[in-house]
């Protein structure tokens, strides 16, 4: 209710007498009726109002944007919902991962080459070891994203 | 019921008689109660029987799956639930991204100084031309990952 004497869209959804103790009321207003059909639809009235009641009043409004979230997710895609998300954001991170693995190997072997010019064949091949090493933790890198 | 005699998690834990047509059974076995537990606790039985009855058969497991981290991530983290996951991987992405643009900046910086310190032309062009080849063999590497 929200002190305006209009039932919130929870209320107004479920048909039932909106009170000031209304645990809906202050995340769902009447103006909005969509959020509330969306997390209805996915958790269930009930379930949202425990799921409420359980966390603190200061959190409620992170949680309500987190449930509409989620829920909207699902009603846009019934299998994997935001999961969906998830994972395609994990492949990013290792595609990221991975490029700058490769770049950081690039660094090293461009810092290096002019260096090159002259040294004594110890510090040369000590050098190329070290490269070795940084490309191969760049391909490891990427192999282990598929296993 | 899953052709074993004994009711799947879902029906035993609402208490009621496993059909062969559960929609639940194939998912749920008996063995593992936690599983339905969760979900039925986050989205609902009733939400869960419908949401899968409205996807194709081909993809319920993998609905389940996700339907199961959804409510498995809310259990853990009742305020931000797999919303949490989402928010630290866009953040990962930005600081990645961050991170390989400083060293695409280090390495044109790299490959443009050794030509101020009196390298001759032609010496020049060809570090120019072996760098070309090592930053095509990256991104090589790079798209034969997405193909």
């Amino acid at each position: 209710m929200a002190g305006s004497g209009t039932p919130c869209a929870s209320c107004k959804l479920l048909r039932r007498r909106c009170t000031p103790e209304c645990v809906f009321a202050p995340y769902f207003p009447a103006e909005d009726a969509r959020r509330f059909a969306t997390v209805h639809r996915v958790f269930g009235a009930s379930n949202v109002s425990r799921m409420l009641q359980e966390v603190a009043p200061a959190h409620r409004a992170d949680a309500v944007s987190s449930l509409v979230y989620e829920a909207s997710a699902r009603v846009r895609d019934p299998v994997y919902g935001c999961v969906a998300a998830i994972s395609s954001l994990q492949q990013q991170v290792s595609q990221l991962q991975m490029q700058l693995a490769l770049a950081h190997a690039e660094i090293l072997i461009c810092v290096q080459q002019p260096q090159q010019h002259g040294h004594p064949p110890a510090a040369a091949a000590l050098q190329e070891q070290q490269q070795q090493h940084v490309l191969q933790n760049a391909h490891h890198l990427q192999d282990s994203m598929w296993t």
